[in-house]
């Protein structure tokens, strides 16, 4: 409930922050929740989310500016999710000049351009692609999104997230919410970045799945995973 | 050898267009070889290859007019490979506009963007991406190129595989040299062509990988196979 929500988001942060050393995501749809959380929040958080409606972007950007946080934006506004790229690109584009209006950087606004299942809407993933260009190039935000989104409804939804990461990344996504835990899905994410030459020297692609059998002493090594070539 | 090998092409050829009924390429770095299997084959025959070399353009083009087939054209001339994607665009101008002037249209030129290891030039699949979106869209060509290549060398080399072709139709990509019998490189296929909006209704997808325990009466179904979600 409202009213007990910022105490407990705060609570709850530093009790993470307590036990981890990641950045967190902090997500409340009460405002007074997002700043109790920003309030006790050790390090650059980011938050969730903004939207392109003004009561949105007076409420949340002044306090991704007064907290120095990075703040995740949904291509909304007063008229809802438009299907057409150039719209939700116009959104976008809104949210970016009034953050900068208030001092936040470009690069603090990540972009989510709202991925739908292809499943129903075949063009799915163009849209994704070339909406995540433009955002990447003439806006030079950061992107995000739920990439499992993708695959709602179709058998197989690991293989699906694998390929849809591993283009996501390489049209210019620079974040998504994943299950780490899926093989599939990380393949996707170490072969998107290979794509896009963001593995130096494939250190991380061959550290996942080099054969430890064939490393002389490294058998034992955790992590290490026997694949067939 | 040279004297023998018209003869033997023709009748392999032949032979195997007896058996199957797929489309071929007929490959030979002998032009007397291409000659004798154009003039037996049964439909449109890929070609493989041209070069921009003036020698190379001047022979084998006319046999891709004389018979109504496509050729494959690899984006380096008299001064080798270059490194420099500029370059090599400038190499598959000349080859289209060469083309042309026998009346060959863009779309029977399949350009082979060449692709190099990702282990040994780490920026490959930018390059390999871009090249492609400009051959697409300014050149208006057809693409292939040998997808393994990007592996070499590297571990779990069908996972590297995966992305590269999922991300390589994701830029544009027409067709890629493959081994269809490996599950991930056509995860990677069907994954791409899900991305592009090539996989109409999602089809394709859920024809390979719909679990045929789920589907009443289907359960002996020829190509389902069982994936966990």
């Amino acid at each position: 409930p409202k009213e007990v929500e910022p105490a407990i988001l705060a609570k709850t942060i530093q009790l993470v922050q307590k036990l981890v050393d990641v950045p967190l995501c902090i997500d409340s749809s009460i405002i007074e929740a997002l700043e109790a959380g920003l309030a006790v929040y050790k390090g650059k958080a980011l938050l969730n989310s903004v939207t392109g409606e003004d009561e949105s972007l007076d409420r949340v950007l002044p306090l991704v500016k007064k907290y120095g946080a990075a703040v995740v934006a949904i291509s909304n506004d007063e008229t809802g999710i438009s299907q057409d790229i150039n719209v939700r690109f116009e959104v976008a584009k809104k949210i970016v000049e009034r953050a900068a209006d208030y001092g936040i950087p470009a690069c603090d606004v990540v972009v989510d351009p709202l991925v739908m299942p292809v499943g129903a809407i075949n063009t799915s993933g163009r849209q994704v692609m070339e909406f995540v260009h433009r955002l990447r190039t003439e806006l030079k935000v950061n992107t995000t999104c739920g990439a499992s989104n993708f695959s709602f409804g179709l058998p197989n939804r690991n293989g699906v997230n694998c390929a849809f990461i591993a283009c996501a990344i390489a049209s210019g996504m620079t974040s998504a919410i994943i299950n780490p835990m899926h093989d599939e899905v990380m393949l996707g994410v170490r072969g998107g970045n290979l794509m896009m030459g963001h593995d130096p020297e494939c250190k991380n692609w061959i550290k996942a799945y080099r054969d430890p059998a064939a490393a002389p002493g490294r058998g034992g090594r955790t992590g290490g995973r026997r694949r067939s070539a």
